[in-house]
């Protein structure tokens, strides 16, 4: 057989309707780039499904643990931006959504929806960075799935992660255990994601680059819950940015949220940028910050934790829960004054993630 | 607040950018329409990731568990198509990866790819038939993602399902089990899938009008692994049909395989379809139907207990594994013929599933 058999010609190479067929072609783009680069006990079985080995009970402490699963769909747009690209964004997303209940995420399945013409050699660069950002992590991408759509029917390629981790404290973080007069931290500045993705695509240059933030969060949350195992939930606040994570919050909490302004970490061109495109940075996406709920005496605990990690160097205290019997959310303005935080109306951002 | 604040338009409404720009209208399409439909305790904690309570090891055998985690995009075209639509399809073609492994399948995760302009009647239609689908196998969906794609970047919807389950018995059933001498059984007729969508495409009518045969076949597997615990391995003949599989498995389990013709079971009206559009019936697709490996003196058992069960009425012993060196499949032909069953090449059915 010769090389031209079973390689992939990266150079001149497209995705074609058989490499979505059930056939030869598509076995080899599974075998050749797939398999090659996410390469692991668990995937290199190739069944239809894989196998999961599971923590146990601890058997020093007899705690029990939990166990989680997040999907997310990528549809980022461009798929290459500065920072990242659509590959280790789809492998951070579904991380971080796992690891935000404080567990260590474990094993991530990966489907692609590929579009007709795309060059592999894009795809060779996208699917290096997931195993990249794969094996940062320490996590396994377990199985997969390969689809392709006709010319015009996507978009170059579209990327779903679904992430299955292990909360090994057993404790179950979520906004029901919110309390009034709780903290909020954030583990970094805001905005840097969104800003990226936008600057890029509307050909903006500043002085000092702006890069997207996308990045796990795994190794963060651990030090965390390890240190405040009191922690009520995390966050992420991708989509829609920190003002949508809170308003939802306040929902299913029923409490209400004041955000301090002046505490809030911006990078000075982030708010440059914001202000040259008329965006608000408190709805701009971020791929790579949490935010944090703690009882009110353990935010300065937390807060230390969080600022010796690389991580959260740049974290702060932002803000406190309040008894609001609106549920609303409420910025206090560097001035001195509240302004209401409402949801997003409408799309600001399309296909950031 | 008024009705129409917080309802959605079925009638006249469409998807629109806001519905995946993470505010309101994005909780509210999820709100409204997904969980709605999905309802259980897990989903509508409504966090970024579902909190997963697993079967522990049980205390009566002391049988340690193992859990198998798949995925599958789907990309279907048309929709809706005879038999079913991509809605039911996604669940089932992920219950059914999960299943062949023995498992009872236990959590799925659902995200939606949305073109802008998608007909939120059309949306409401694919929800409910998996929320139909969910329950018939008593599976919960407990976490999803919705991301919406401008006009021409994508098709309708894309639905990305991720399956978790648990094999009860503990048994890891897969190629590498397979002897030279097992039986190779299926548990009904071929090509129903791939014929209904291509006729539905062409605009062909039959006398009998041909279904997809898309169903889960779960409760088929546990009724199989309980009465032939030593099935060696089982495989959904989906994309690339019967052909593909069976060439995967010789090529995983390092065998050959006999496939005898007169044994397949085909529905008449499918034959002809495939003889009309030019199709072998080996290669079309299948939603409803497996393959299962198991050692010669367990076929006859085997046979009886699918040919007793609702879905597998039309099962059969269709073949056997040789030790063929090159690890080929080779069809004795109804006239006693030898050819060769290699793998599809090219693309035959695009978007099939």
């Amino acid at each position: 057989m010769k090389a031209a058999d079973t390689g992939l010609d990266y150079k001149n190479g497209i995705v074609e309707m058989a490499h979505g067929g059930g056939g030869r072609a598509m076995t080899r783009l599974i075998e050749t780039l797939f398999v090659a680069r996410f390469s692991n006990p668990l995937l290199n079985e190739m069944n239809d499904q894989a196998f999961l080995p599971l923590a146990d009970t601890d058997n020093l402490t007899g705690v029990k643990p939990h166990y989680v699963m997040a999907t997310d769909s990528h549809v980022v747009s461009p798929l290459f931006f500065p920072g990242g690209n659509i590959g280790n964004l789809s492998v951070h997303g579904t991380i971080n959504d796992v690891a935000m209940s404080g567990a260590t995420p474990l094993y991530l399945a990966a489907s692609f929806i590929l579009e007709e013409g795309f060059p592999l050699a894009d795809l060779k660069r996208i699917v290096e960075s997931m195993a990249e950002a794969a094996i940062y992590d320490n996590i396994q991408i377990v199985t997969g799935d390969t689809k392709v759509v006709e010319r015009g029917k996507g978009d170059g390629v579209f990327i779903t992660t679904t992430g299955f981790g292990v909360v090994r404290d057993g404790i179950k973080r979520s906004p029901h255990n919110i309390c009034v007069g709780d903290k909020i931290l954030v583990s970094g500045t805001l905005g840097d994601h969104g800003v990226a993705i936008m600057s890029h695509r509307e050909h903006l240059t500043f002085e000092t680059e702006i890069l997207s933030d996308t990045q796990s969060l795994s190794d963060l949350v651990a030090a965390m819950v390890a240190e405040v195992p009191t922690i009520r939930c995390m966050r992420d606040p991708t989509r829609g940015g920190l003002a949508s994570v809170v308003n939802e919050i306040t929902q299913q909490a029923k409490v209400g949220i004041t955000l301090w302004e002046k505490k809030l970490p911006i990078q000075p061109q982030v708010k440059a940028a914001c202000e040259l495109l008329g965006l608000d940075p408190l709805y701009i996406a971020n791929e790579g910050k949490l935010i944090a709920f703690c009882p009110s005496d353990s935010a300065d605990q937390l807060l230390r934790c969080m600022t010796n990690h690389p991580k959260g160097a740049n974290a702060a205290v932002i803000g406190e829960v309040t008894d609001d019997l609106r549920h609303g959310v409420q910025l206090e303005t560097e001035f001195g004054g509240l302004r209401r935080v409402d949801w997003l109306s409408g799309e600001q951002l399309p296909r950031i993630c």
